[in-house]
């Protein structure tokens, strides 16, 4: 195997629709830090490929009868008919050995854009379920997930009795629903609470946050992984 | 006023794409137990208009410079400029006294087209925030919502200790974040459990169970908001 083959594989799957907004930032640091740090970068860009984010009878082969998802996800994956661009992200998925998922918080959860690639892509059979389990069995297991965003709210508003409520129950769903049920053990989220109400130069500064947080899971990487 | 306008009225936002599915006859059934107990019942079926959930700068007036969802979102509202569905499907919102979310939890949280109609028509400037605030004082404070939800696993995995994790902390991003944020009062959720599982007089015995929670919900409708 080469060394470039041995490097560490990460995929980051960002969501803003501007190109210059302080997430996409957020999300080229977080790249060039993983580089540096001699990663493998994938960078999946949601918007710009036009991801179509709704799972529907359409994407499979005929369907008999009712569409059932699941059923349709776990028949595609056996007769080896998945759709091909949802084959394509699900072969990134599997060869990273890092997942970071880049967005802004909308309504304390995914864009909608990110929440339909999960929900096509993350395919039953493919990365739980079928020849694979659930949580420690499933597909992902061993490898390592972590949110990257931002907010419209102040960090106080998200403390525990703060005005939202607290960070880590909005992202439960996330963390537990998504990403530990398809095998990942989940890093600490890197948040950039309101860049909407920052200087420049306060946004430098949190863009340098980020290399720093970053940078310290790149070099955590376990060498079991590499 | 007529008797037919002092009717309190329900909009059910539903999300699934199977129109035998037992989600949609979970949605079916509470539409019909809501316009007997006399309520006005909206139904937006967002699988059959083919909504489309993400959003983006193109649904706005040419955007000068970078592109500020929320900006544009409050830009749109004072300026009347609101894409055209967005604004229908929001002035059927406004105009419900109750509001179901009727879906199947795909990753523990909202279809990503369901997510969707959220992001483009909680539309900022016209449920919360500008001449509205958050929570107690956004716009739909003094009206009810609640979820309509089908699981695939059974309510045992469901509670505190199961082996998925405890159904309200999964929820609480949807009850608080985006429900109780625009000021509905959050009314307990009314789930079915692994319906894929059940045999036809099971169905059957689910439904009417469904029947009866939103009777109880009708019944409960506080007086000052007809």
């Amino acid at each position: 195997m080469s060394t470039f083959d041995a490097a560490p594989v990460a995929l980051i799957v960002h969501a803003h629709p501007e190109p210059h907004s302080f997430s996409t930032a957020q999300m080229t640091t977080a790249a060039r830090t993983l580089r540096e740090a001699g990663y493998r970068v994938d960078v999946l860009d949601l918007y710009a490929e036009g991801w179509a984010p709704v799972l529907d009878r359409q994407e499979f082969a005929p369907v008999v009868g009712h569409f059932k998802p699941q059923a349709e996800q776990m028949r595609a994956v056996k007769d080896g008919s998945l759709d091909t661009t949802v084959g394509e992200h699900l072969d990134r998925l599997l060869a990273a050995d890092l997942l970071v998922l880049s967005f802004p918080m909308w309504w304390f959860s995914l864009p909608a854009i990110l929440k339909g690639w999960i929900d096509r892509v993350f395919v039953m059979g493919g990365v739980f379920g079928g020849d694979h389990g659930l949580f420690d069995d499933a597909a992902l297991a061993g490898k390592r997930a972590m949110l990257l965003l931002t907010t419209g709210g102040s960090s106080e508003s998200f403390r525990p009795g703060g005005a939202l409520g607290p960070m880590n129950e909005f992202l439960f769903h996330i963390h537990r629903g998504m990403l530990e049920f398809v095998g990942y053990q989940v890093l600490d989220p890197v948040v950039t609470y309101g860049p909407a109400h920052m200087t420049d130069q306060e946004r430098t500064a949190a863009l340098d946050t980020v290399r720093e947080s970053v940078a310290l899971v790149a070099a955590d990487l376990p060498t079991a992984v590499r």
